[in-house]
C-alpha cells in the first residue's frame, strides 16, 4: 500500500521541479559581494516557504555573515527532534564560457538538471523541504519534532556558523543532526556515508639569503632555498609512503580485520579510479586505496614555488621557497596537535643557518565518525534499503565536512547525511546537474526515513 | 719618464669623462625592441667616434640582430693583432623608481659616474677607445696592429654574434682577444681573470594526472607532482654537498695542491661573503668556498613551482610541477653531455607511472681557460703590475661568460679580460656606477700594455 504522502509527492513531482528551477535560478552565491542581491532573494524566497508550508518560528539567525534560515515543527511529543541541514548558498559559476546552458538559467535536458548550485545543495535541500511540506499538507502534522537549518556560508567555510550555533544553543537543541548534504559517493552503489576525514593545514617559507643570487658567482657554495625546500617536502614521506613525522600516527587505530573485510567487499576498482584521472598509484604501503582513502591519514602538499619561474632560463639562486600543505585525519588525531608535530618535525629537519617560517591561518576540522548504532544511522539505512530494494553499504569519504565537526563541537549532536547528490555531479564546476531520478528517489527515501523514525522513541536517542 | 702618451691621456681626462657621460646618456637598451632608436644612436656615436681617431674599414657587422661595429688599424708588421673586444649594449634601466639620479643622465657624484651601462661596458670600452684613439693622436700610430669590435648583444645572450663572427672569419682573424668587459672581483685587490665556469640549463616538468586533484578526495592514494618533484631535486645532490648523478663529475681534474695553494693565498673571507648576501654555507664537501666557485662544477635549481600558490589555502593534489636548473661547469665537462646526464639521471629515478618532459631550449657554452704562459695574459700581468705597482693575482669567476666559448670555437682564439670595472658597481641593478678613479688606472694600464705588446714579435704568439 503506497504512503499517502508519497502518493501526493508523486503527483506533486512536476510542481517540485519547477520549484528547483526557480531556485536554482536565483544566483545566490555567498563567496563575491556582488550577488548580494541574489543572497537575499534566495532568503526571501526560502523563507516564505518555511512559512508557508506550516514552520513555525521562521527566522533569520545572523553572526555577522550571511545568515542562516530556521524554521521548526515541534508538535510530536515523546518523538526524536531533527535538525535538518542543507545550505543555500552556492559556488561562483565561472568559468561561465564553459557551461552548455547559462549557469543561473536553469534547464531539464536527458533527465538531468543543468545548473548551478542543483547538485550543491538546492535540489537536495528541496527534497527535504517538499517531504516535510508533503506530511503536513496531506496528515497537517509530521512523525517527529523537526527543526530545520539553512546555511549561507557552506561555500565559504561556514565562517560564521560555529558563533550561529553557539548563540542559538537552545533553539538548535536537538537529537541528532540529519543532513541534506554530502554527495553519494557514486551513481552505481547503494552508500551511506559513516565518517569524514579531518583537515589542517599551514603554509612555509624557507629563507637562505637576503635576495636572489647569481647562480655563478655563487654557486656552489651556498644554500639554495629551492634546494632545501625540496629536501623538507621529500623528506616528509618515507620510502613506505608513510609520513615521516614522529608521533603522526599516535592515536590512529590500526585497521581491523573486519575493516578490511568490509571495504574489501566493496566493489572498487583501483585501475578504473586512477584512469578516471590520469593518475599514478601511491601510498602507505600495506594499505588498500580505500583504506589509504577513508581510514589513514595523509599529508599532501598543495603548491610550491621559489626562484625564477617565468618563460625562458634566469640564473638565480633562489633565496626564499614557499610551500602549502594540507593533512587529512583520521579519529585519533588532534588536527593541531598534529599540524605541531609537522611543524616541530620541519624545525628539528631544517639546514643550521635556513629561516623557517610558518603561517597557520587556516582553520582545522577533526575527522567525523557516525557512531555505529545510532538509531538515526539505522533508520537512514533501513530507509534506503526500503525504497531502493537494497542494504546500503556504509562508506566513507577521504574529504573534510567541517560542518559535522562544528555542530559536534557546538551542539554536541551528530550528523547523518541523507543526501540524494552524487559525487559526480560536477558540482564546484561548469555544468553541475542533478539526476531527475535523484528527486524521486530523495523523495521517498525521505518519507520512508519520516515513517521509521516516527516509529521510535527520544527516550531511545539517548545514547 | 712618463709615456708621452698617457700625458696626453691625463690632460684629456676631463673630455674623456664628458665623452664617457655623453655615451651613458644614450638609453642603448638591447633587450626591448622601444629602445630602437637608443641603439641607432649609440652606433652613430661610436662609429663617427671609430672613424675620427683614425681606424680604417669602419663598418657595421650584421647577422640579423643588432649590428656589432667593426674598425681596424694595421699598420705595425710583424706584431700581433689584438682583436678588441666590448659592447654598446646595456641592461634596462628598471626598476627605475630605485634610482637616485635618472639612469639615462648620468651624474658625477663621491668620485663616481652613475648611470646604465656606465660600468657594463660604456666606461671600460671607452677605455679602450681613447688609449687607442690617444695613440694615433700623440705618435700617429698604435704598437701593435687592432680591431676593434663593438657588439650590441652582449646582454641578450650575444644571440648573433656566433653568426657574425662565423661571417667575417678573414676580417677578425687575430692573434687574441683582448676584452674591455668582464668585471674585477673586488675594488681591494690587483686581479687578472684567467678563467671562467661554463654552463647549461634546462626546464623539466612532472605530470602525475589529467588535473589538480581534490586533497580529500584523493590524498593518501594518488601520486602528487610536488612531492615527485621535490624527491626528483633533492635527490640530485648527495649528503656531502656533491652533485649525484653519475658521471657528472667524469673529465673534471682534481683540484691539485698548487692550485689550493694559490687560492689558500688569497685574501678572502669567506663569514664577511656570506655576511654580504646573508647566506648560508654550503656546498661539495671537502672544498673551500673558492675551490667550490671557481675550480667545481655545480647544480642549481633556478625555480620550481607547481599546484596552487596563490593565497591562502586550496586542498588541491597538484598534477604537475615544474623546475629549471643550471649547471655551472668547468674545463674537461662537455656542457651538452653533462646536461644529457643530468636528464638521464632524473628519467632513471623517476617513479614508475609519471610522466617527465624536458625543455632545453636554452643554450649552453663551456668553462673557459687561457694558456697559463699565454703572452697577452703574461702582458697584461706586467702592465697591471707596472701600473699599480703589485703583482696581480690570477683569480677566476664562478660564472659565465658566453663570448669567449663563442669566439674560440668561431675564431679559434684565446681571450683575456682586461676590463677596469668592478663587480661592486651594481651593473645589473639601479644605480649603477663607475669609478673616477678606474678610468685613471684603466687608461695607464691600458697604455702600458700596448707598449708591451709593441715589444713582442707575431711569430711569438703562435703557441
Amino acid at each position: 500500500m503506497t504512503d499517502p504522502v508519497l502518493t501526493h509527492l508523486k503527483s506533486e513531482t512536476p510542481a517540485i521541479i519547477e520549484r528547483v528551477l526557480e531556485l536554482v535560478s536565483i544566483p545566490s552565491v555567498s563567496t563575491d559581494p556582488a550577488y548580494g542581491e541574489g543572497m537575499e532573494a534566495a532568503r526571501v524566497l526560502l523563507a516564505g516557504r518555511l512559512t508557508a508550508m506550516g514552520l513555525a518560528n521562521v527566522q533569520r539567525l545572523e553572526a555577522g555573515g550571511n545568515p542562516a534560515l530556521y524554521g521548526e515543527w515541534l508538535g510530536a511529543p515523546g518523538r526524536p527532534t531533527l535538525l535538518v541541514y542543507g545550505h543555500y548558498d552556492v559556488q561562483p559559476p565561472d568559468p561561465t564560457e564553459l557551461w552548455h546552458s547559462p549557469a543561473f538559467e536553469p534547464e531539464v535536458r536527458d533527465g538531468r538538471i543543468y545548473g548551478r548550485g542543483v547538485s550543491d545543495d538546492k535540489a537536495p535541500s528541496s527534497i527535504a523541504i517538499e517531504t516535510i511540506a508533503a506530511f503536513l499538507a496531506v496528515e497537517g502534522r509530521l512523525p517527529v519534532n523537526v527543526k530545520i537549518l539553512l546555511e549561507g556560508e557552506e561555500e565559504v567555510g561556514s565562517a560564521s556558523l560555529p558563533a550561529i550555533l553557539a548563540n542559538h544553543r537552545n533553539l538548535l537543541a536537538a537529537d541528532a543532526v540529519l543532513s541534506a548534504d554530502g554527495a553519494r559517493w557514486r551513481p552505481d552503489l547503494v552508500t551511506v556515508n559513516v565518517g569524514s576525514r579531518g583537515n589542517a593545514g599551514f603554509e612555509f617559507s624557507v629563507t637562505t639569503a637576503d635576495k636572489d643570487l647569481h647562480s655563478g658567482r655563487y654557486g656552489g657554495a651556498v644554500a639554495n632555498a629551492l634546494h632545501v625546500m625540496a629536501g623538507l617536502v621529500a623528506g616528509l614521506h618515507g620510502p613506505d609512503g608513510a609520513v615521516a613525522v614522529d608521533g603522526f600516527y599516535d592515536g590512529v587505530a590500526e585497521v581491523s580485520n573486519a575493516e578490511r573485510a568490509t571495504l574489501a567487499d566493496i566493489p572498487f576498482d583501483e585501475a578504473v579510479f586512477l584512469d578516471a584521472i590520469g593518475g599514478v598509484a601511491e601510498g602507505e604501503a600495506g594499505y588498500t586505496a580505500l583504506e589509504r582513502l577513508w581510514l589513514r591519514p595523509c599529508l599532501d602538499v598543495n603548491g610550491m614555488w621559489g626562484g625564477y619561474t617565468g618563460p625562458g632560463g634566469k640564473t638565480v639562486i633562489a633565496d626564499r621557497a614557499h610551500a602549502k600543505l594540507t593533512l587529512r585525519l583520521v579519529p585519533g588525531q588532534d588536527p593541531e596537535a598534529v599540524s605541531g608535530l609537522v611543524q616541530a618535525h620541519l624545525k628539528r629537519v631544517c639546514p643550521d643557518g635556513v629561516r623557517l617560517d610558518f603561517d597557520d591561518e587556516r582553520g582545522s576540522s577533526a575527522a567525523y565518525e557516525v557512531p555505529p548504532t545510532h538509531p538515526l544511522l539505522l533508520a537512514v539505512e533501513d530507509a534506503l534499503e526500503q525504497t531502493v530494494g537494497e542494504k546500503p553499504r556504509r562508506v566513507r569519504i577521504g574529504a573534510t565536512l567541517p560542518m559535522s565537526d562544528m555542530i559536534r563541537r557546538e551542539l554536541g549532536l551528530d550528523t547523518v547525511m541523507f543526501s540524494f547528490s552524487t559525487a559526480d555531479e560536477d558540482f564546484h564546476a561548469p555544468n553541475e546537474f542533478f539526476r531527475l531520478s535523484s528527486i524521486d528517489q530523495g523523495l521517498a527515501a525521505w518519507t520512508a526515513l519520516m515513517r521509521r523514525l516516527g516509529e521510535t522513541d527520544a527516550a531511545d536517542w539517548q545514547h
